[in-house]
């Protein structure tokens, strides 16, 4: 009987198990030698797999190169949020400050965004993959926000995104000034007398108003 | 005596302007073909100068890349200073994005930036002779409005400028967003309310006292 079933998925185990060996030696080949030093040949030795194999499933270096980006670091950002805009915008950024700064995902990703300004298909996946999850991350931040009235009705989400995120991303790619703790929390305490409503209170007033309430 | 003359500098002229054609024909290939389809061959053809001329005054493939790019393009600012803080920082930021958005700049800089990824001497010959030039012209703009008291005296200005022209920068790059004139505007609008000093009067009231002073 439970040879009549593995003979109903004639080769399926068996392929899955080379597939998964190709993205781990994918992922292991990017963060040892970077995107400069990845290639299907490297790939192919680590994983023991032939390139014609490789090339079945991966149509070109970059899409294998995401891959196995993805085999090693998670896409989506994984912070409990509290409800207080201002601190949930920081923790999400600040989380990424940390793994630009203190691992290897920053200068592999850097490398990625390099590989795709001349590889559309590559940009396009980073987008779809990358990009946009962890940005949907605070753009439902932003938009609870605006929905409570504690941000104003005609903010540009995405402009807000990019005044936090644009600064973090260039530091990694240009490297004119460095990613310190709290850098994140000091970008938001600049746009957030800008993009609050007037008549909100502010944090210092809100936590006056707790204190004076617990007397 | 015209003779005598140019036998003291034997084949400087000369030089000078096999010099000049390399430069030109690096910025022409540079712009036609990007940073991916630059090469020291075809540069060389492109100007008639053999590759060991070309090697003798230029190190690398990057470097050569970058001197023609400069060969085009003006590394410093033009913009005329008002001496108010608000129009000034816009109008520099928006001459960027039009230069991105417009002109080939704009996909030849995202190439140079995506090949100094995997070449440090691009990368710091891009920073000191691109960004350091262009941040300066930012940087004396927020220095002044720190000096004459419009800005706070704690304001991070490297921060704020990346606040600016790191979301410009990133959309450069990633694609995600496009580059519509007034953004720098809308940025740097969300921003003044968070870095002016909390007594001096907003431009609205600036324009309001204005006003009341010519009736």
């Amino acid at each position: 009987m439970k040879q009549g079933l593995e003979m109903t998925k004639p080769g399926r185990p068996r392929s899955e198990e080379t597939r998964r060996a190709i993205l781990a030696a994918a992922g292991r080949l990017l963060f040892r030698k970077g995107v400069s030093g990845f290639t299907i040949e490297g790939v192919a030795r680590l994983s023991g797999a032939s390139k014609v194999t490789i090339y079945k499933w991966w149509a070109s270096r970059g899409e294998l190169a995401l891959d196995g980006f993805f085999s090693i670091v998670s896409p989506t950002i994984d912070v409990a949020l509290t409800g207080d805009l201002e601190a949930d915008l920081a923790t999400q950024a600040e989380s990424i400050v940390a793994l630009f700064r203190d691992t290897q995902t920053g200068p592999v990703l850097a490398g990625l965004i390099a590989e795709a300004q001349s590889d559309p298909d590559l940009a396009e996946a980073l987008r779809a993959r990358w990009l946009d999850p962890r940005r949907a991350a605070g753009a439902v931040v932003l938009r609870a926000a605006k929905q409570n009235g504690e941000i104003r009705a005609d903010v540009d989400t995405t402009m807000v995104l990019d005044q936090i995120y644009g600064a973090i991303y260039i530091r990694l790619l240009l490297g004119h000034a460095p990613l310190p703790d709290g850098m994140a929390t000091v970008m938001i305490g600049n746009l957030m007398p800008g993009i609050r409503t007037p008549s909100w209170p502010t944090r210092q007033r809100r936590v006056r108003e707790a204190r004076s309430t617990d007397r």
